[in-house]
């Protein structure tokens, strides 16, 4: 198959990103510029975020490079002069990453990512990291929030079909592993990033078969090992005592059926009653698995109502993130050329200078600190590390099983009530050190003066 | 830079599409499947579609084929025999596709793509096909939206940072600009698919200056063609009047300011004060933009009220299609080896058989039938048209520049009162023929009488 989109180019950037970088090119201004990616507001019912996209910024950053076709394509639109495009044609990333650790749960307002780089580098990189940071961190919260509703069931991804393009899928299947989900159903993420895959079987299956227990037989003929039912083609109740047969004639080969599907109608009183049918048939080794519609709020409801339910397939609304399918991110000048800078545009403000995040406690979360970068505060961990400097990455990438684990021990280390589907009022203590209070102060009445402005 | 994850792989697949064809492979079931792929109901105020995605379906067909590396990896899930990954090397799509043309309009209920092949082949392309069918008429539909709310109005796709992933990016740029975007801000996406590409300024690049007013100088100073001014970085009303020096500058060189942009605050009060200072200043030709969370019903509210707003950038809201980010929509069996088939779980029926849609008025459209595949009624047009066979596409690709045209006229032939952001509660007429409704019918009595249910 023809190879379609190469998908890590520096043209993936927003054209004013170039043109702004024409004019620091042509006005000469290389100074470095520190910019930052935070989230302003939480969606609806979340308390925390799961930082997902910073390994991702990373390896772009290490292989940002103009193609002659690019280069050729940028020629083309008349707007560019042969000197900045033969710039262009040598620019690598030279700068310094700053960032959260891959996976670091974090909060509302709080810096995620500092770029600092000639102003040029660090601006034209901003569509990249704004779309990576924002997609991963959505949906790895998004997924994270399943797998606490689930408390310790399993939780698998099934998105694919329903994400918006392919490499939504990948990044889905990869984000909601991370997050704690067992297993994926897209065989190409599977093959990608070596995370489980597993299925179980469609409508479209049942109903190729003259009858539906011969659509049954056959799947367990082949995959005696490996066969889930789906029970609601026609009717789930008569589909549960075929499901019932099928059980019995593995058990006569010495197999056990690993489980049964249900994907439509009520799956509270579904689920009690095909649990009632299969355990009185001596059947309670056989799981119960569900899917349709499914996300944190459904599945939190099922088993708060006693739904005895081992396994939940989650697909469209965790792969869209349907309730809020898009974070209020920001990627957003903060220094130039070492001056402090701020927007004051309402509602939308922006915290000055290269920063730090420091918390305090450690296998329970109880407060973070947001202040200068060059600060100490006593009894907290810094929690931005400096991932990369002149362009070089300082640690080797970690692996997604360790991702996996710091993610599964960060959701653990949250304050019990901020791990609720419908968390209380109360918002986890993110202040700012009065340093940095002091810097915001200062900066805005600089702008308010040169701009002769009155606040 | 490396190419990363090549897209169009048929690996993108469900895994149970995988297990499921290796039990019709089993068995030698190789007869003809057709599925139809449907929107089963409108996301709310919605009242027709924009199908978007057949293109790019026939593409993946022609070239669908398992690399050596994707054998490999099935191989060592050890789910699958030899003999069924041998059958998978030598796997092409071999089938028969009748599809509405690329950009068509169409309603609730009715079969978009209908694929006939061998079971297998149909199965294990039903991820892809949804995925694609799914986003591209999404967004397509969302963006028409935007322009029917624009009324003549200057849009464009603002939206590269915040769609999920890259793919998805180049989606929305391709679909937005199918709809009638004007342009996107995407240069990837530029690149890709030659479409116009467009830009102004970031409230960073202001920033990055010591003075606002030093800013917009150098910026019109390398495009003094292409300028369009940020205003809202620290005070509106202060930078038009900043803006007017600079148009006067730009004048004296005998050129003009395009426009300027405003991003934040009210966007209804800040256009009008901003357009005012601007006559006044002589300067009626310079254009307002608009930016900041934006989409149809914004647009809609904002020409209401007599906002004097020549172009919009729209983002986020298209980009991930906000308010309702997946269509209710599925990829069904219904006939296989000859007899039509259909599923009857709650509340998602199918309707069995290969189908055509019958299109009733030209310039207008009227009514719509729903029939069986080889029906003719009289003075409608069949819209369902016969794109491939055996594997072969039977008309080359159109260009989006045709498309687009296409979709403006379909658009146009909307029935006035669907083209409404609010649309009145009556929907388009959509009927099924006799018919159909009698083959329905007999059908779902058959599968009650085979799996021995009662209705």
């Amino acid at each position: 198959m023809k190879a379609k989109p190469v998908l890590y180019t520096p043209l993936f950037t927003d054209l004013y990103e170039l043109t702004m970088a024409a004019v620091y090119f042509e006005r000469e201004m290389f100074a470095p510029a520190t910019f930052s990616f935070f989230v302003r507001r939480y969606p609806k019912n979340w308390r925390f975020f799961v930082a997902v996209g910073i390994e991702e910024i990373l390896s772009f950053l290490e292989e940002f490079r103009f193609l002659e076709e690019d280069l050729a394509y940028l020629e083309s639109l008349g707007l560019f002069k042969r000197d900045f495009l033969d710039y262009l044609a040598k620019l690598r990333f030279s700068g310094e990453v700053w960032a959260l650790r891959e996976g670091e749960i974090f909060f509302e307002g709080e810096p995620v990512l500092e770029v600092t780089a000639p102003i040029i580098e660090a601006q034209l990189i901003e569509t990249f990291v704004i779309n990576a940071l924002n997609f991963g961190t959505l949906v790895a919260t998004k997924a994270a929030r399943c797998v606490l509703a689930a408390r310790g069931k399993v939780v698998v991804d099934f998105a694919a079909r329903r994400t918006h393009g392919i490499d939504a899928s990948l990044k889905v299947a990869k984000a909601s592993f991370l997050a704690g989900f067992l297993a994926t159903s897209n065989t190409y993420a599977g093959k990608f990033f070596e995370i489980p895959v597993t299925g179980t079987m469609a409508h479209s299956f049942i109903e190729s078969f003259p009858k539906e227990i011969d659509a049954f037989r056959a799947f367990a003929q082949t995959f005696p090992e490996n066969t889930v039912l789906l029970l609601d083609t026609y009717d789930t109740l008569a589909a549960v005592k075929k499901a019932v047969l099928i059980a019995k004639e593995l058990e006569r080969q010495g197999v056990r059926l690993r489980g049964v599907r249900l994907d439509s109608g009520d799956l509270l009183s579904l689920s009690q009653q095909v649990r009632r049918i299969l355990d009185e048939a001596g059947l309670s080794y056989v799981k119960i698995f569900v899917s349709g519609g499914l996300d944190e709020y459904r599945i939190s409801e099922l088993l708060a109502q006693g739904a005895p339910i081992d396994a939940f397939g989650v697909g469209t609304k965790v792969g869209v993130s349907a309730d809020a399918p898009y974070l209020d991110a920001a990627y957003k000048l903060v220094a130039y050329n070492g001056r402090p800078v701020t927007k004051l545009s309402t509602g939308k403000k922006t915290l000055a200078g290269p920063k730090q995040v420091f918390r305090f406690g450690k296998d329970l979360f109880e407060k973070d600190l947001i202040g200068l970068r060059e600060e100490e505060i006593e009894g907290a961990s810094p929690l931005l590390q400096c991932h990369m400097k002149e362009g070089k990455r300082l640690l080797p990438p970690r692996s997604l099983q360790e991702i996996r684990k710091d993610i599964a021990r960060g959701l653990a280390s949250l304050p019990p009530w901020l791990r609720e589907v419908y968390p209380a009022h109360q918002f986890y203590p993110v202040e700012l050190t009065p340093a940095l209070q002091r810097l915001q102060v200062q900066v805005e009445e600089e702008i308010r003066r040169k701009e002769g402005l009155f606040s």
